[in-house]
């Protein structure tokens, strides 16, 4: 047995360690496309964009009230105020008609312009009638109170966002406001998925003894189009080298990225991991990782495509797909792999253990309690579907540890 | 001054208070329709769902090894292993056609359908091979070790998710795995947009003094869509009575809610709500929230459909959206109010301020350090919309709290 097991050793490599020998043939993004910023929610934006103009464009007024000098009201309160003329009133979207002088004042809405001559806003609630056209200021303005600048938002040139930053609903609106109507953002990846296995048959098929329907291939098709790209699922092919062949070399020419999600036994995913040696240089990086679930997991790249072989059981092939698909995705479209929104801080409502070496994963469930989010352990074996629909999301256990403990505070990985 | 303020600190009501008096209206799903699971990806369940059958159907192999029946492998060791006789082995997709009985073993794969006689699988790391028939089996197994036994995953009548359910990648997998290949699920929405100002251009425009161009219409067309629903841009609007009454009036028919992006200016927002008023019954339930930004907030409804008049600075906008119109938008999709995805926990880099008797919510970038997640408040008065652009999300200052102190855990709930 020793021979064996050393050999295991030295040849399984740890998640990170895999994903390092696929990282280095992964840049991005690998085509762009030209989008209107409208249409533009969820892209991943593929150039640095600065700022063609300022914002405002002019001085704006944040309050109702009076354009007005600000030395006009110094020393002004409710016992000694302060009398303005009002000598005209800003429209909205129109320009100021008359310029208040020393003593003068011109009404004022919010968002309006505010007048050349004026350099603050005395708000109405400040002020009181006495007639017609005078005004009493209650209580002082400084220069520039109740006024957003010229720039003060943005400035000509300022860098506005990165390249690969994905566009949220507030920047949308903020690149419009610059009057920057198109963008430039990576192509969304086409992503071929294969089915393998003699016992699948379609989700609308009646499965005979033995077999069962395909769930993998729709659950990462799934995946992939939450991660913004487009997938192909390319059928269920049976475990023959020949059919398996023929179907990958066919599709790769349709897609960037393949996927085949394996059968679980020892001689399907070695097939697997010939079929994808056969496709081409430089072939398989890693078979195998020191990970579970998802220890049979085939990284390989052929020409300048990433191939996947991940494990028949959903639980693996679900973990596999966020540890070394999505990454993959994310570089290829020139997007950093970070995103805060993926995960959230729980404590652990058990102990759970691990063996050391090995990168453990286990499903939980994010349950909201009156001192803050809990992580319920869901244990179940990897083939099972419902222990991920039960779930919230997975937690890690390093290689290194050997358990967590109850009231830990854990990093829950959302999916 | 007096009676005004009496007046306004009794009619303006907490963020909660507010949407407590919109709630009781709102129920959902306001209607369904039966979609592909396969195309079913973020959408709302309309319905509970139950299992129609039992998942596996039948009892699986997790290994790759040999069928047998356990009491054949108890007491054995690899020095004194237990001989059995390989009489078949199961296919892929197909049941076994002959039984092990006492001394049998039937070669199986991961994933294989276990024979009848069979009740437990040797893995085949614990066997050695002495002949082309014959095995020795160097550790005993328990029975059911190994093996997945009909209805483990769920059962046929199990309930598997409830209506409200918004469905992810693993779902779509585990209710084709079912061969549940139809559900039903809340419509998308309409959701009506109408931009208003005098000073308000297109974004494709170039503006003149005193203009700026359209962003809230776009900023909350693309959070209506990555809420899931569909926005419907009714255009931009002056600040005339009989105008944007009418185009309110007439857009109403076409969509399921209506949002009016009105100025800012106590004038445009009277108007506002006057118009909404004029609409029809019950009206115009909250007009001002005790919150910052955000304060001069309409909600109302007519008939069935709310209606809402958000302010126009576009940080005031886009948090009134998340404080009120998505929670509208997920009852009447009747879907559950919380989403952990939706906030994470970082300490404050620095004291914040804030008045008492006020919700107060501030924009922060969180940054990943080495000790954690850290939220960095970012400044700006609500009518810059480059403040959001750099934010990551908005914190709250609860109404009876007078600030947050440096340090101190806080919930980001992310934009």
């Amino acid at each position: 047995m020793l021979p064996g097991a050393v050999k295991e050793l030295f040849n399984v490599l740890t998640p990170g360690d895999a994903f390092a020998r696929l990282a280095p043939y992964l840049h991005g993004p690998r085509a762009t496309e030209r989008v209107r910023t409208e249409d533009a929610l969820g892209r991943v934006l593929a150039e640095d964009l600065t700022s063609p103009g300022s914002l405002p464009t002019f001085r704006r007024s944040t309050m109702d009230g009076f354009a007005v000098r600000a030395a006009d009201t110094f020393g002004a309160s409710e016992g000694l105020p302060a009398y303005l003329t009002v000598i005209d009133e800003v429209l909205m979207g129109r320009p100021a008609e008359r310029d208040p002088r020393l003593g003068e004042a011109v009404r004022i809405a919010t968002g309006g312009m505010l007048p050349d001559g004026a350099d603050a806003v005395v708000m109405v609630e400040h002020t009181q009638d006495v007639d017609d056209s005078t005004i009493e200021v209650l209580r002082p303005v400084a220069p520039g109170e109740h006024v957003i600048q010229v720039g003060e938002d943005v400035n000509s040139g300022d860098h506005l966002l990165p390249a690969g930053h994905v566009l949220r609903p507030q920047d949308v609106g903020g690149l419009l406001a610059l009057g920057i109507v198109d963008v430039t953002v990576a192509m969304r990846l086409r992503v071929g998925i294969i089915s393998g296995g003699d016992e699948i048959v379609a989700p609308d098929a009646e499965p005979g003894p033995g077999q069962i329907r395909d769930v993998n291939s729709y659950t990462i098709a799934a995946l992939v189009e939450r991660a913004g790209h487009t997938p192909i699922r390319l059928g269920i092919v049976p475990d023959v080298y020949e059919s398996l062949e023929r179907v990958a070399r066919d599709s790769l020419d349709q897609v960037d990225v393949l996927i085949l999600s394996a059968g679980s036994s020892v001689s399907t995913r070695d097939m697997t991991a010939q079929v994808i040696a056969s496709l081409g240089e430089p072939g398989v990086l890693v078979h195998g990782v020191s990970l579970k679930p998802g220890k049979p997991t085939i990284l390989a790249m052929i020409g300048e495509k990433p191939v996947f072989g991940l494990p028949g059981n959903p639980v693996s092939c679900m973990v596999t797909f966020d540890l070394f698909v999505a990454p993959t995705l994310h570089k290829l479209a020139g997007r950093p792999a970070i995103d805060h929104r993926q995960s959230l801080a729980a404590r652990l409502t058990r102990n759970v253990a691990s063996a050391p070496g090995r990168e453990d994963y286990f499903q939980v469930r994010v349950e909201q309690r009156d001192d803050g989010l809990w992580a319920e352990p869901i244990f179940g074996k990897s083939n099972l579907i419902y222990t991920l629909v039960k779930a919230d999301g997975m937690v890690r256990i390093d290689l290194d540890t050997s358990g967590l403990t109850e009231g830990q505070w854990v990093q829950v990985i959302l999916f």
